[in-house]
């Protein structure tokens, strides 16, 4: 390990990374529960001794999906969200709910949930952990290509936010300058769109 | 507004983006509270009549601050983060939980606090909904350069989790590459890191 030569901190390795680890846990009390969440309470013990009580929101992990279409079009799911009082531009998401299934699977689910598409062709791009400062929550975003559409008579009828949502197709590049004009900011759909741009940029 | 041609969904105006909205809420009720967040259950009306109920984590907001210095370097922090039971590699980040204080100088705050670090500019590159689906939680990205190091004497005794942190300096493309190849996986990280790279490349 080399000190950075004229400031504070250490040159890292080019492969560095996230690592496991697991400190002790003292005490732990479940404070709520319900079908989408849990929020509980842990005391965790520092390598020093020390006790810290740590709050853990538990939801389900999610999914989400980059669709985009034969003219580079990605689809964006207009969505009511009441935690912020905003109707949001995102990619279709949503959590793994459904015992024994795959993320792809997931994904397929949603997307004909969502935005009434099957996709031929599936790549996982990206896993992320949500905010791992109070929560459990890890996601995994896929690009979906070869896209068609669910018969009318086998789609899903959509409820509550769902039934109001609107499906908008917006050229690629367009998408990334809604990103840095902060006109998108849902943290799922921002990294997962400038994760497929880096991508290309490669 | 314009059917796509051969898809469900509607052509977008290059403009569009997330908008104010505001359904009405029946009924709340604060089910657990402590320094960190709180968690309560509102019952939202949707424009149909139908009541449902949603839970709303309510964390302090936070930002995050991308600090490269003159070689292109970018600093990233490695912490211990309970919840997901892994030592994550992080932009500088923090709460925003001092009353009446600016995003950018909370942004100075934690950059001193946690890397013993001074930046001369600042830019806010990014404003984020971390987890709008459950959570209230807003974040701001800044781009910090023209660093210092805080004066030995006046530096932060970190305790907890952040006696334990490394501060590591990684060639800005390096970090891109971790990201796409899923080494770094802090959703807040991810979109910043991401988000420089695409303002680089317009």
């Amino acid at each position: 390990m080399t000190a950075h030569p004229w400031l504070p901190g250490l040159l890292a390795d080019p492969l560095i990374g996230d690592s496991d680890e697991s400190w002790p846990v003292s005490g732990s009390e479940v404070k709520h529960q319900n079908g989408y969440l849990s929020l509980r309470v842990d005391t965790i013990v520092d390598p020093q001794g020390g006790e810290h009580p740590r709050s853990v929101v538990q939801p389900h992990g999610a999914i989400g999906v980059v669709a985009i279409d034969e003219h580079d079009r990605i689809l964006l799911v207009e969505q009511y969200r009441h935690p912020v009082a905003r109707r949001l531009l995102e990619i279709p998401a949503g959590t793994l709910d459904v015992p024994d299934e795959s993320t792809q699977a997931a994904a397929a689910r949603e997307l004909a949930e969502e935005a009434d598409l099957v996709a031929e062709d599936w790549e996982s791009i990206l896993r992320l952990l949500a905010t791992p400062g109070y929560s459990t929550e890890h996601w995994e975003v896929f690009v979906a290509t070869g896209l068609s559409a669910v018969p009318a008579d086998q789609r899903t009828v959509r409820e509550a936010e769902e039934a109001d949502m609107a499906q908008w197709w917006l050229p690629f590049g367009q998408a990334v300058d809604a990103v840095l004009a902060g006109r998108i900011t849902d943290s799922m759909t921002v990294a997962a769109i400038l994760a497929v741009q880096a991508q290309r940029a490669r």
